[in-house]
């Protein structure tokens, strides 16, 4: 029986991190961890018996507490709560797929723990990849990449490792507005930008995806999971989605991964790495699917993803401001209160206004995010008068 | 250092691995063996200094001798020249070439002497696979593909030992001809045959390609050496020649291998498995490549592929049958003694007269040959009164 915390468990890596428990018998999911859905993740805890749940909010975790009174789990909150899941006991991987730099701590403790990780979680390498890929090796944990861009290109590295990258070809759908110009996307509104071409994922991501802010950090992210430099990282527009990321070796041959556009892949990949298990589903159908394309992404109008190199390429606390500045700049364009291209100016401004610190720690992070969120408040509320 | 002996050092996939040796300094060709072209021979020997060389054409190797005598270099000819250099005592993998089944009995003495194979050679496994994995895993040696279809397979299958194989995607050209019918190939000349869109390879070769004969064997190569059922193959037109294979496992994922069009990557691949080295030459380049079509082969236009999987299917000295038919009505069609159509419907009527033998021995392989020249050469002269 393979044991495995599920952080995130009401988001939509989550559930289908459940729906691969769900086909697989020897799979148990013995801790949950969620935001505040508590409904869904009552039903969860019905169905999947876990040890021990955690709601980040603490009124939320008591309301469920109440709900479940009858039933033996342990039912915690925030931090500590998010935390002991990771930590517990008897799970052997860590699938984190919580959104934000509160995915960081419970990592840092689960390898600590000893436990391997599924990493869905983008903020935790983006941010602090300096110190998660060193603690990793040092406790002899392995990182395993459930994103479908860095699964592929980990599943074309098997079997290679005594072969030295030349380059990471990480594709990109190009989102909803792929082929148009900065001045087409002005008046772009949530309901617009809510609509992904091929994969159905959270909102947060969907907005993501659309600027290529989503595609900039899985190039940190890639950067500190493959040990490549930037300029070996090359991003490929494939508005398909069926090539889910490649890697040139030094001999000019390219390993691709391909596949339907289902998460499940991935999660269960990461489960069970290095088997694979049959997984129900759709197959690609190369006679039906009939072409691939490729293209060069647009830097210019997608700014988004040209900051992220230029945040890689510095460091240091750099891509936690771009981060936290995105992530800011998104809840408050989903709110209506800033337009679509303010997002992408929103992580520039951050950028040039942070004060930068070389090898900071999990506190300066978290400093860090919460210096660029006053720093963008403060440009909002003058910006108002 | 690593030693190679290079059977069929003057064709196209010969002069390529010479070219391969060329460029890397601890790669030595103890032996080369060709069939004729004497010329070019002395050029190689002049080159890379051989121990042994091997002339399938005696009287064409007795000239050799006389031109290289000052040179320290042994020169033999025949079935036993090529065996000689097959099991050369310094040579640690034997890159087998030539052209036709010839070719099996170098290879099962080299496997005996405990060589690795790296095989070009398709008659080799489509008549005696049988024979020839058994005694591969018997003596402990590597099969290792030079085809680029089937390295490409084989490099999607590194890393991947413990997963079951779903289905192969063995990609092909389609070839010249590729969207005609069956009417419009009724006055194919050979020049217009001899046109390959992507890849330049010998006449033979070339002409299979137009006719899928090639692809055909190659499914037949790719069953024994993928150890999976003829339903587990499926051929896959890609017209670019850029993905040279692809594997679908049971999750649904599928690992493929991409490149330009040349055959030192497969080649390089297989001399120094599991190292890839740097390999001068052009990239793939994706902004610039825009797009990758696949599509449904015509088997009711391309009657071969579909004549390959029957007698794949049926086994035992049928494979040799088709091949032996191909390769006499290639030559006649080559010699406008036969016409285009006329090369597949030779193989059909081959299939249909032959006797078939179970579980044939090299012997019974080669009777199976001369038998299938017999009955068509018949039929002709029948066909001429």
């Amino acid at each position: 029986m393979k044991k495995i915390a599920i952080l995130g468990s009401t988001g939509s890596i989550g559930t289908q991190t459940l729906d691969v428990v769900r086909n697989n018998s020897d799979l148990e999911a013995v801790s949950l961890a969620a935001g505040s859905n508590i409904e869904l993740l009552e039903q969860q805890i019905l169905e999947f018996r876990p040890n021990v749940v955690s709601v980040w909010k603490e009124d939320k975790a008591k309301e469920l507490k109440e709900k479940v009174k009858h039933l033996n789990v342990k039912v915690l909150s925030g931090m500590d709560g998010l935390i002991a899941c990771a930590a517990e006991k008897e799970v052997s991987t860590v699938l984190t797929a919580v959104v934000g730099m509160i995915g960081i701590r419970p990592v840092i403790e689960a390898i600590k723990a000893g436990k391997d990780i599924a990493l869905a979680n983008k903020e935790t390498l983006v941010t602090a990849g300096h110190l998660i890929i060193p603690l990793a090796k040092e406790y002899g944990v392995s990182l395993l990449p459930v994103d479908s861009e860095h699964s592929a290109i980990f599943q074309c590295l098997q079997g290679e490792r005594q072969n030295k990258i030349a380059k990471i070809l990480l594709t990109a759908s190009g989102g909803p507005f792929r082929g148009r110009t900065r001045d087409e996307l002005k008046n772009i509104q949530a309901e617009d930008a809510l609509k992904h071409p091929n994969w159905s994922m959270g909102q947060k991501i969907t907005i993501d995806s659309s600027t290529m802010v989503n595609k900039g950090l899985e190039v940190m992210e890639a950067k500190w999971l493959f040990d490549v430099d930037y300029s070996q990282i090359q991003v490929v527009v494939q508005p398909q989605s069926i090539v889910h990321s490649m890697v040139e070796f030094e001999d000019g041959g390219v390993m691709a991964q391909l596949g339907t556009p289902d998460m499940r892949l991935p999660i269960q990949y990461a489960l069970y790495y290095p088997e694979r298990r049959t997984l129900p589903g759709e197959r690609l159908d190369f006679y039906k699917l009939s072409q691939i394309t490729f293209e060069e992404p647009d830097m210019d109008t997608f700014r988004g993803l040209h900051l992220a190199y230029e945040a890689g390429k510095q460091g240091g606390s750099i891509p936690t401001v771009y981060n936290a500045a995105n992530e800011l700049a998104v809840s408050m364009f989903l709110k209506k209160k800033i337009s679509y291209l303010e997002i992408v100016d929103s992580i520039e401004y951050a950028m040039e206004k942070h004060r930068f610190i070389e090898n900071p720690s999990v506190e300066q992070i978290l400093e860090a995010e919460q210096e660029t969120y006053h720093n963008l408040e403060e440009k909002w509320k003058r910006e108002e008068e």
